[in-house]
C-alpha cells in the first residue's frame, strides 16, 4: 500500500489498558485495604468514558481535557463499585495510570520498523499531547510525530480529528492511513477521506469478550503492527516476535 | 537542572541551515546553467525571512506556512540575484530544501540521551508540524513529540507559541526549558516564564560572521547537546562525538 504518512489508534489498538489499568487499579486499592473485581471496575471505567465522550461531541457538554474527563467517569464508578473510600491523591494517581499503559508486544517492534521507512508515523489518539508524549516515551512506541484530537479540541470519532491530522501532516487524505483495532474510528476516518487498516487485539476487552471484525470497506487487515509495516515495505524485525504475521489487502 | 521537558528550536540549533540549503541551491542552481555565490543567496534567503515574519507577528499580514513564507522570500532573493530563470518546480524543490536539513553532528546523540532520560523533549520550531516530522526522521533528531509554532497558529517569539507549548505538554513553564542559539528566542521563552539554556553554532552564519553570546539571565550555558543533556541527567554517550564539551549553570 503506497502512502506517505500512517496514524495509530493508541488505547487498545497499541496498547493493553484493560491489564495495565487493573494492576493499578488492584495496587492502589489494595494499598487502601479495598477488594474488588479490578478488571470489572476497569472495564466500567472504559465503558463510561464512551457516552462521556458523546456528551461532548454532540455539545451537551464543553470540551474538557481526557485526564479530567477520566476523573469525571472515575468518580461515578467507584461510587457504583462502593469504593467511594478512595481519596483525591489516589484518583489522580489512577487518572494516571492511562500514561502508563503497557504495549502489546509486536508494537514496539513493528513502529520501530516503520520509522525505518519512507513512511511518516504518528499517533492520533483521544489522549492529550502530553500524555501520548510520556506514555509513548515509557512505553517504547517510537513515532515521528505526536498527533491528538486535542489540537482539533474535540474527540475521536469527530471527522475534524482526522482532517486536522492530514493538514498537520502536510498530506493528501487519501494517502494517510488510519490504523485501528475499533471499527467505529475505522469508518470515521475513511468518511474524512483516509485510508484504513484494521488490527485485531482480541484481548483488548479481557479473554471472554465477544470477537469483533474489520468494518465493511477497510483497505488492509494486518494480525498486528509488525505485519503492517511489513505492508508499507518495512524490511526485516528486531527479532521474530509474532510468527505467521499475516496482512491481506482488500481493497 | 531539574526541569520536566525540553524544547528545542530546530534552524540553527539542531541543523546546519546554510550549508545544507546552499548545496541545494548549488545543486538546482547548477542544473539550470546558472553560477552565483550560493552560501550568500542563503544568507539573503534567510535574513529576508525575519522582516517576512516581523509583518506576521505584527497583523500587517496574516498567518501563512512556513513553505510559503519561504516561497515568497524565494521569489523575492531569486530576482534581487538575477535568478528569476530558476521555474515553479526548482522554486518548490528549494523550499523543500527546508525539510531536509542536516544536523549538527552532536545532534543526534545528544537528542538520544536525552531520550533515555524522564524529560521530555520536543521540538519548537517555526517550521510547520509535517515537515518537523520529516526533517527529524530524515536527520535522526529523536524526539518525543514533535511542536511547532503552527500550532499556535503564529511564529516565534510570539509569547503565545512556548505557552501552547507548555500547556500541551501539560507541565508548568517553569519545569520547562528552551533550548536555542539565539538570544531573542530565549529571551521571549523566559518572558512567557520558560527556563532557557543557550547552546552557541558560531556557525550559523558561516566562518566568518560576528560572534553572538548567550542573551543576560539565561539558566544554562551547554557547549552542545551533549553536554546539554549531561546536564539534564542524562548518562553516557554512544560514542565520544565532542571533546572536552562543557556546561555551565549559570541561575
Amino acid at each position: 500500500m503506497d502512502v506517505d504518512a500512517a496514524v495509530f489508534d493508541v488505547f487498545g489498538t497499541l496498547t493493553d489498558w484493560r491489564s495495565s489499568v487493573s494492576r493499578e487499579l488492584a495496587g492502589v486499592g489494595g494499598r487502601a485495604g479495598l477488594r474488588a473485581d479490578w478488571p470489572a471496575v476497569t472495564d466500567s471505567w472504559r465503558r463510561g468514558y464512551h457516552p462521556a465522550l458523546g456528551r461532548i461531541l454532540s455539545g451537551e457538554m464543553p470540551w474538557i481535557p481526557l485526564d479530567d474527563l477520566h476523573r469525571l467517569v472515575l468518580d461515578e464508578v467507584l461510587t457504583a463499585h462502593r469504593l467511594d473510600r478512595l481519596g483525591e491523591a489516589e484518583r489522580d494517581e489512577l487518572v494516571r495510570a492511562w500514561h502508563r499503559l503497557r504495549p502489546w508486544p509486536d508494537a514496539p517492534v513493528g513502529l520501530e520498523m516503520l520509522h525505518r521507512t519512507r513512511v511518516v508515523t504518528a499517533s492520533l489518539s483521544n489522549g492529550g499531547v502530553g500524555l501520548l508524549a510520556r506514555l509513548t516515551k515509557q512505553a517504547g512506541l517510537r513515532f515521528d510525530c505526536i498527533l491528538s484530537a486535542e489540537l482539533a479540541r474535540s474527540y475521536k470519532p469527530d471527522p475534524r480529528i482526522y482532517r486536522t491530522a492530514a493538514e498537520l501532516l502536510a498530506v493528501e487524505p487519501r494517502r494517510l492511513l488510519m490504523v485501528a483495532c475499533h471499527p467505529d474510528d475505522l469508518e470515521a476516518a475513511a468518511r474524512a477521506g483516509l485510508r484504513t487498516a484494521y488490527v485485531p487485539r482480541p484481548l483488548e476487552w479481557g479473554p471472554d469478550a465477544d470477537p469483533v471484525g474489520p468494518p465493511d470497506g477497510v483497505d488492509l487487515v494486518a494480525d498486528d503492527i509488525v505485519a503492517l509495516a511489513h505492508a508499507l515495505g518495512a524490511s526485516g524485525a528486531d527479532r521474530p516476535l509474532t510468527s505467521g504475521s499475516r496482512v491481506s489487502q482488500v481493497h
